[in-house]
């Protein structure tokens, strides 16, 4: 039976993943300074760890670079108000392609611009929550 | 003529709003010590503040009651590889439904349980960015 908190069905790990790589777009959260900031990227789920890319002299890559960075990925479907998340936290550190050899296809930018450097984050922490279907009495 | 940096529109504040409205989950950026976290939530657009819901011993009003948080908004297009995202950053505060007298509707969680305290974040920094559609050689 699946553990459900506040109306929050708790996912495995192995759940996570598996919802992880059925997406493409996800968010990484970083602490600059005492503020936090958040940046939308596209990614691919290699092993147990999410690469992304990004450009030489951004924002993000500097904030990331060697950092603990969180990592969220969801999906949302507004018509039957159902939704899961899923939040890895863990060290990101820069890779190249020749060392992300589980990766089917490394994550190609959809904007224009330099984005040919890889992140990798070795997700350390993680967890997922579904939205468990509602009680019959509506609450 | 619009700005556009490494293939994304910069977006003017007046269009982060009008976007922001156009959806009903974002996602909150909070730095728990040194570690940042991610939470989605629906959320409200209130003037020029985003007011959202969490329950009353939630790991999320803990980091973001009284703190400056992230707030980010997003939406994807897989098919046609375009989307575009808007960040906030601001102090957040709880607040109550008599005070949020500008919110149409106030958001109701999607999940079930106890999720009726209202933060409300005073955007105090704001940027938006648009994939631009790509030039002609696919670049």
């Amino acid at each position: 039976m699946d553990l459900v908190v506040d109306g929050l069905e708790i996912l495995s790990p192995a759940e996570c993943w598996e919802l992880a790589k059925t997406e493409r777009v996800g968010r990484v959260g970083v602490c600059m300074g005492a503020l936090p900031a958040i940046f939308p990227v596209n990614y691919a789920v290699d092993d147990d760890a999410v690469v992304f890319s990004t450009g030489p002299g951004t924002k993000l890559r500097a904030a990331a670079t060697n950092a603990v960075i969180a990592f969220e990925i969801d999906h949302a479907d507004s018509a039957t108000e159902t939704g899961w998340s899923v939040l890895m936290v863990g060290r990101c550190e820069e890779t190249d392609h020749a060392t992300t050899s589980g990766v089917v296809e490394v994550p190609r930018p959809w904007a224009d611009g330099d984005r040919d450097h890889l992140l990798r984050l070795s997700c350390e922490f993680m967890s997922g929550r579904r939205i468990a279907e509602r009680s019959e009495d509506g609450r």
